[in-house]
């Protein structure tokens, strides 16, 4: 059968109009009027010629008006592909054209990025956010309903090498997802989700999802500020949390007390954790539900079930009840318990493929070229993405295990690994370490830790000082600038 | 894109193996022991020739060796044919010979009948579960995953005149039902829900695939009785139950005191309700959830939420989020606010069709027969099933109307109204009423309050006190009975 929803917003509107939908910094808007200016946003943007199943991109930072914007396309069926405001103008021209968009709404912030974008597209049109309240407004034609397989968003994957791709993300992809996770992690009408994480990344664009599906309230915040969102569980009784690692350490650092008894979870993906920062919150009663998954995957995929949270620590646990997970070595056959090999994936919020690139797979599962196993009673362990795997005379290995062992050395905050090129061994793993701020450790003594901890193959063979890892907009680590510095 | 999802009950088992997943008298399973039992189930009637799209009829009472075997069919692929145990054999025959069932899965209790029914069914094996223990086993080809469009059970309506039809449930309308009750009344962890209705009915039946998808503990009884319900309410720490009115009035009546906190809702479905019923609910602390669907649309599809409970008691509230709902009058064009007509529903929690009948529309939206009316804020108002309606000269009465004034009465236990032939006015509106144990009123005392909340043209031009009022195995009132009484 061919699904038909109706629409999330208008729905969502429908049910619960008067209750709180999103908070940005002091601004409230209800549900009902969180559709009355995405409504009136969608008939600006008709006005200025978009329709169903346009393509429009998005250069913006977190903020009211961007959410308003983004559901404003759901009600013109048109489609959001979500640039990264931290590219360079010949990076947006590529996902532009590569998408064919032909609109780009900006914020006032990225002008001078858009003019550049601008002066290379002569077919685009560019309109600003602050435009919005003045321009003209025609009645739209509201999609009353949405078929599950209507594509959603565009999300461009950073891509390892080459040029990136756009992944398709339907409304059944995020419907699947949120149902997913609310079947693994529960909902109560208590519930308030904190959004630091970019909304143009999955992990930030995935909670408005749930917000509309549940009809549960957002505080969102423009960027990550660990005292914020400290004054913010209080005051507005957070519940869920998104975090990666890097966040999640300077919440753990800044938190003095014990977490309020209502706040539930703090959602924890983006790359891999350090087992001692997991502790030391559960230690501080902060709750953490490790994840793993990707743009492709609609966020979280794979997830530790709070009842397996203390048992199981470091493992990203089991799959959401609607997706399935595999092991496969590299001739596709399928691995038993406690095996490395490919973390292959499928289920209904898993991306059908790219844009413009046909579907992904032909049975419709998602290689991720990620490596990991399952343990005996199926939980997945993450050990590294393929593309950072370093293989040293025969020996594979993965620079999370060997980060794991730095991170947890008393005096450093954070560490890198990468694979060098090397003569006799074919490749060595290099790290790069982030001591805390004042101490400094010499690297005898790390190489000291790691002697006690890891394989001969798997030490360091060289450890270098630096002031902070590179990190993406997502905060993943960028192993390519590490690489880039080793030469 | 063709959705497929894990089977429910082996994904369950895997997720949460330890989680108790069902408790009936005494006796405990775990998801994963529920999943072994099955699993062996599965292999006996592999054996006896089940196999995959196999119709397997039963006529059995709610308990463990039940449910057991009703999830061994989910292992197989073999679909359920759900007979209501009250039927004659006759009735029976009708149903199982409709669905092209070869094999009948019968309770000891019912011996008698399915002997009966046997007798008339050369191609029909009958397995009685007592058997199933001491039968031969053999490996049986799991389904590791279900298709959504898969059928799942049938499950036959009484329909008003003629002969019932089978009503096809899939597991997406399971699914879906399943989700949509979690979007509207959340899940938590601790969350148990107390089964008293029959398994054989959407009620009972989809409180099971809610338990595999949240991961959630069913209390099982064989029947309902108030005294073992409040005492596992207590016991068992029971949050969630499936009633109709009359259950709930016996549990209101029971109840000594206010109900532990922990108890989150009464899902009221099956009928109209008392207003004064769910009041009293309230001010006993006993939250009430009204809700509206049948069997076509595999349990609720509208539900009061709670933030509205107080506010519009009496609605049957808004459609669940993945459902849509419109009132369409006689030439099927949509109504307005306030203005009653027949409730068509939509949504992928609903039945496509009957057995062998094909689609029941030609735009997947079901007519079902009943009159209601949305008020200005979307809440649904049902006035009754279309079958029941009494058109009385040129005027439409809604005997639920009639009966909720009469069941306020005090010493009035329950009433039920039809329409009796008339040949001034076409119709008129009889009343049967079953008065409290020990009391009596007098019929003129009652006329004079109905004078006082009702239009000369709906007052009961009889009334007819009875000892009780005839129900169905879902303690709906069997008009058809009454009508036959009035003859």
């Amino acid at each position: 059968m061919e699904e038909i929803l109706p629409n999330f917003l208008k729905n969502r509107a429908s049910l619960t109009p008067n209750k709180e939908a999103i908070v940005f910094n002091k601004n409230r808007l209800t549900f009902q009027e969180l559709y009355e200016k995405a409504y009136y946003t969608a008939g600006v943007l008709a006005a200025e010629g978009i329709t169903k199943g346009d393509y429009v991109a998005f250069l913006v930072k977190n903020d009211l008006r961007t959410v308003i914007t983004l559901l404003s396309l759901h009600l013109l069926g048109a489609r959001a592909v979500l640039l990264n405001n931290r590219l360079t103008a010949n990076e947006l021209l590529y996902q532009i054209k590569d998408s064919n968009s032909l609109f780009l709404i900006a914020d006032d912030d990225f002008q001078l990025t858009a003019e550049d974008v601008l002066r290379n597209s002569s077919s685009l049109k560019v309109i600003f956010k602050k435009e919005l309240d003045t321009k003209p407004f025609q009645k739209p034609v509201v999609q009353e309903t949405v078929h599950i397989n209507d594509t959603c968003t565009i999300m461009y994957t950073s891509g390892t090498t080459g040029f990136p791709k756009g992944v398709i993300q339907t409304y059944g992809n995020h419907w699947w997802s949120a149902v997913g996770n609310v079947l693994n992690a529960g909902l109560t009408d208590k519930d308030v989700w904190l959004c630091t994480v970019p909304i143009f990344h999955i992990s930030g664009y995935s909670i408005l999802m749930r917000s509309l599906m549940y009809g549960m309230k957002v505080i969102l915040h423009e960027s990550f500020d660990e005292k914020r969102v400290l004054t913010d569980l209080v005051q507005e009784k957070i519940t869920i949390m998104s975090v990666v690692t890097a966040m999640l350490q300077r919440i753990e650092k800044a938190a003095m007390g014990a977490f309020p008894d209502y706040f539930r979870y703090m959602l924890l993906g983006g790359g891999p954790a350090s087992i001692d920062l997991i502790s030391s919150c559960m230690n501080k009663g902060i709750p953490v539900y490790y994840s793993y998954g990707m743009t492709e995957t609609s966020s979280q995929i794979v997830t530790l079930p709070p009842e397996d949270a203390a048992r199981k620590i470091g493992s990203a646990g089991k799959p959401l009840f609607p997706a399935q997970l595999k092991i496969l070595d590299e001739k596709g056959k399928e691995l038993g318990a406690n095996e490395a090999g490919e973390i292959v994936v499928f289920g209904p919020n898993v991306s059908k493929g790219y844009l413009n690139k046909g579907p992904h797979s032909v049975d419709g599962w998602f290689h991720t070229g990620d490596i990991g196993y399952k343990d005996s009673e199926g939980f997945l362990y993450v050990l590294d993405r393929r593309s950072d795997l370093i293989i040293s005379g025969g020996e594979n290995i993965y620079p999370a295990e060997i980060e794991s062992v730095l991170s947890s050395i008393t005096g450093i905050k954070e560490a890198g690994v990468v694979g060098m090129d090397d003569r006799k061994w074919g490749q060595v793993p290099i790290a790069f370490v982030v001591c805390e701020e004042g101490t400094e450790i010499p690297a005898a003594q790390i190489l000291e830790v790691c002697k006690r901890k890891l394989a001969s193959y798997k030490l360091p063979k060289e450890i270098r000082f630096i002031e902070a890892l590179p990190r993406n907009a997502s905060k993943k680590i960028v192993r390519r600038t590490l690489r880039e510095w080793i030469k």
